[in-house]
């Protein structure tokens, strides 16, 4: 089946990406939904957002996979947000968002060192924001899913001393290559860029003030990233 | 100045490179010299190797720099492994040791998480048997040195505990790209390989035995790395 085009003829029209929202609809936290957001926003098409929440599990397009971003186009539907950035780069193969494979092996990279030492840095500054930002029939399945995955309570996890300073260390490593590129793809942003973006847009997203300072090569890319693509991640709704 | 040919008329034979070498001058475990050392061999240069213990800087091609990598080629003298490997790409452009902008900002952070995760991690199991293995007159400026580097004895550095998990802890980030890909540099391997290599050719010969386990595409890699370049890196002596 052929998507249906914008009037420019080229774009599909019917990408639909499957997006984690809170109490308030606008706000989108999902660090995996932005990769997914970026990466269509990189390949410059057209997409539509369809907000869920943690539990209406039923409004998933696939309510037994129960998570989210999951991206349909058309008779298509992918899910995880490495699945929809590797299917976008073999159906829309025009503006891979890896110029090389050595730059896909280095996004690899820094998706494991996220997962190692920014999320678990992060995640408990976080997790009851969230719970307090999350929709009124949200917060029950949100408290049980994420106590029984971290084997702690909600207010236990916030208790943890140094988080801060956690993850202001991991942040920093972001120095080295950001002193000397614009970006971690280099002269423009690719998968890397995106991932780690991605990942500072969650707390950017679940609190109404920055909760760390990053060295200044490191705060002059979020910039950069939050100015792409008409300003998209900058004009994303923060809570008051 | 022309440097002078090899016999196929196409390489220059003057490239020397200053080495570190423990008391048996065959033992060359430093990190930064095996980064040159790929990068000279990637760029399919002939060269030799010097010989240099810790302390007789006046051997070393610039006794007031008094570190190695050095590489000297010709009229010129290049200081520090990052710059070798800066200067080979201008002056040898065939071969580039990274193949994007995006490549080489990955080796900068690949370089920094080294920094932050590896060397930290395998420096306290090392400092006292590279101090044995070092040249008798070497022992007392090997010791004062890296003394007043950590502020600490370096029996107080190596009992500290914990490290092989620490160590094995940030090997296992690797695992991520090289589940997918041949090389941190995708296909072939780049300067991220180099860089990463060379820190793991620290411990392979300061020990006679491996001081840590890898995971499987880790050590897979690993192999492959002791392999390019006619087993170059194999080769290298290990202590008995």
């Amino acid at each position: 089946m052929t998507p249906p085009t914008s009037p420019d003829g080229n774009r599909p029209m019917s990408l639909k990406l499957y997006d984690l929202a809170l109490a308030d609809r606008d706000i989108r936290p999902s660090p995996f939904c932005w990769i997914a957001k970026f990466a269509l926003l990189h390949k410059g098409l057209d997409f539509e957002t369809v907000p869920v929440g943690f539990s209406n599990k039923q409004d998933y397009p696939d309510p037994e996979y129960g998570r989210v971003p999951v991206l349909v186009d058309g008779d298509e539907m992918v899910k995880d947000s490495a699945a929809i950035a590797a299917w976008l780069d073999k159906t829309y193969p025009e503006k891979p968002l890896t110029a090389t494979p050595g730059e896909a092996a280095a996004a690899e990279f820094y998706k494991a060192w996220l997962f190692a030492a920014f999320f678990p840095a992060v995640m408990p500054m976080l997790v009851t924001r969230i719970h307090a930002l999350a929709k009124k029939e949200d917060k029950p399945y949100f408290r049980q899913s994420r106590e029984e995955r971290f084997g702690k309570t909600l207010e236990d996890l916030a208790a943890a001393k140094g988080q801060k300073e956690k993850l202001e260390k991991a942040v920093e490593l972001l120095s080295a290559p950001l002193s000397r590129f614009s970006y971690l793809g280099g002269d423009a942003p690719n998968l890397s860029d995106y991932l780690v973006m991605g990942a500072f847009m969650w707390p950017r997203l679940s609190t109404a003030k920055d909760i760390y300072t990053a060295p200044e090569p490191v705060a002059a890319w979020t910039e950069r990233m939050l100015d792409l693509y008409d300003g998209y991640a900058r004009k994303a709704k923060r809570p008051s």
